[in-house]
């Protein structure tokens, strides 16, 4: 039997390496190495915990630079530059992220993307040509402006005051200068990984939806969605294209419109370009069973996030593999499960457990419930294969 | 593929029964009728829901009788009579259960079994020549005083006046007298089902083990052991034997001391009794995989409890089956389950609910989660036999 581990971080808990180590040793626990073979592949979607999986695959360090947090206090954040220098992967978590801005009070019209653009700006000028931003878990709603400005934008309002690149001043923006673009950041190839599909503006868009989770009250929503709308619209104008239908286009409260508009950004799913990366497809071929995770599964899991990605590999696969899922909560019933093409899912919970103490024991309690369904499909062996001897 | 259902009852929230009906319509939600068999044995260890499975496998009803509570306050109590006439069985915590006097303060030295023993007397004089006595739940820590007081025996203090058969009295009795025993007593076989193996007096008696979950405090615990070792010894003068040390005898509070003492009551494991009942030998050797459960598991669940029994009876079949295990709670390693024979555990939890909301929506969980377990098992199937379709 070989086994293929593949499950993204646990949020809060567990890197996806450290998932994959828990899970590693709780199938060791029954089966030895001459009764099943291992493969791992740490996994991300493209949200918080991609750089790691890129650093580990690449084997570089992690690089260190100073910049901001999205309130502009001084920060220092990592990011990823490959062997050669080519290739930079900054995660907006690191500089623009939710958890950086916890201690204050939401500040959801001040908040912006600022200190992701002095990132970019510092891989530019170490010579990188091809920017990878994984998008996910940003406490910002700024369309990317703040981005943009390090990068050279100026915005002005209709008296032609130039505009601080805050999400509060996206209604007023009246004109966008490019005239001081820097030629790294329009020469180079950039590519958007997201974990959502939900577009710019509306009743699915980056501020309805995603605004409230990052402080937004109702008006502030509605002030940020019209700031959203009016950026899309001149930004249209000058890249001649709709920006406002796009998918995804919602992802860290609107990044992708401004780099898409001024540098022909490519919006992939973070899973499936991890998955490349990492050669899963190739992995999942070679899999008789597919061990994944997640901190959460529920309905959402089936756009975009890891186990769904997985479980559509799997099932491309002449004789699909079962992929069993693993995870802190599982909030859909198992019907739903299934149309994911998922074969079962199992909490990490044994019943007894707050959801912190959940967070805290993550690695032991992963460790049992995988040592459990292990020893259940070794018998699942057993069932239709007598020949074969109990496991000890 | 042949499914034997035979889960104990979840404490607090699913009787067998119902856990049997949500296990059941699990599988059936990933398996139909013909890819999977299906065998139904709801079960008990000689607690709390034997008289239930007892009357379901007779097809009896269930009889009503009026009895009193432990703190003597009116209560009507269910108990079974064969339909035959002949034999009885009795649930010890239908008249002495700990939770009929859970809205008083715990007065464990006033708590007794007579209650208990008003409902022998009515099954003896309704023509029972067969006592069969659940143990398991009482409230009770009187050495089944009540009981014996209600079927004749008197005890008296040094001073020769007559004592009332409360637990409070027992370290004060200094002699028993047998002149008034009824008959109908003396002549019936005694059967007692127990769960636990403790004996009367001692760290591991009666007193000091589960007094405490029974209200008793330190000091109490202490006058209801040494109440316990006085009762012991008068009764070792009348029966001739030693019964202190005898394995079971704390249960129910010490119940089995002067039922064996007087009327050579047979001690038995109730889930081996029950097992036996219901023909759960024959159905385990039959089935190629065996779901079981209860309310919690833990290291005590080696010791007579029906998912233990089971995993006995399944190692005694040649290609054993292997032992899944639903429960609420699980308290103990995937190690220490194996050891118990146990292939796998999981808790009905998706890591989203309390305690209570775990049994307030434990059958909808414990659905799901043997969805899973079953899903899983197909797919067993699957690894090694490439011939068998996936499931739809």
């Amino acid at each position: 039997m070989r086994i293929l581990i593949a499950p993204d971080s646990f949020k809060g808990s567990l890197t996806a390496q450290q998932a994959t180590e828990a899970i590693e040793s709780g199938v060791r626990s029954v089966r030895n190495k001459q009764q099943t073979d291992i493969l791992r592949c740490p996994m991300a979607d493209g949200g918080e915990g991609s750089l790691r999986v890129i650093t580990d695959i690449w084997k570089v360090p992690v690089q260190r630079s100073h910049t901001e947090d999205p309130l502009g206090r001084p920060h220092c954040a990592s990011w990823a530059l490959s062997a050669d220098g080519n290739e930079a992967v900054i995660e907006i978590a690191e500089a623009s992220g939710l958890p950086l801005v916890k201690d204050l009070h939401p500040q959801v019209l001040e908040a912006n993307t600022k200190g992701t653009g002095i990132l970019i700006a510092e891989a530019l000028s170490r010579g990188a040509r091809s920017i990878t931003l994984c998008l996910g878990g940003s406490a910002t709603v700024d369309g990317g402006i703040g981005i943009l400005s390090v990068l050279g934008v100026r915005f002005y309002d209709r008296a032609g005051s130039e505009l601080r690149p805050i999400p509060r001043n996206l209604t007023a923006i009246a004109s966008i200068d490019l005239s001081s673009l820097t030629d790294q950041a329009t020469q180079a190839t950039w590519q958007l990984l997201v974990d959502v599909t939900n577009p710019l503006t509306g009743v699915q868009g980056a501020a309805a939806v995603f605004g409230p989770q990052k402080g937004a009250d109702a008006a502030q929503v509605q002030h940020l969605d019209r700031g959203l709308e009016n950026l899309a619209r001149l930004l249209s104008e000058v890249s001649n294209t709709d920006l406002m239908h796009r998918q995804s286009f919602g992802a860290a409260g609107g990044v992708p419109v401004g780099l898409y508009a001024l540098f022909g950004a490519k919006v992939s799913s973070g899973s499936e370009w991890l998955g490349e990366l990492v050669d899963l497809p190739n992995l999942v071929s070679q899999a008789d069973v597919i061990f994944t995770g997640e901190g959460r599964i529920d309905g959402q899991s089936g756009s975009g996030k890891v186990v769904s990605y997985i479980a559509q590999l799997a099932a491309k696969v002449a004789v699909a593999p079962p992929v069993v899922c693993f995870a802190g909560q599982i909030d859909c019933p198992p019907s739903q499960l299934h149309q994911m093409g998922i074969a079962a899912a199992f909490s990490i919970s044994t019943g007894s457990q707050s959801a912190e103490e959940l967070m805290e024991s993550a690695a032991p309690l992963l460790h049992n419930v995988v040592a459990n369904v292990t020893s259940l499909l070794g018998h699942g062996e057993l069932l239709t294969n007598s020949s074969v001897s109990p496991l000890p």
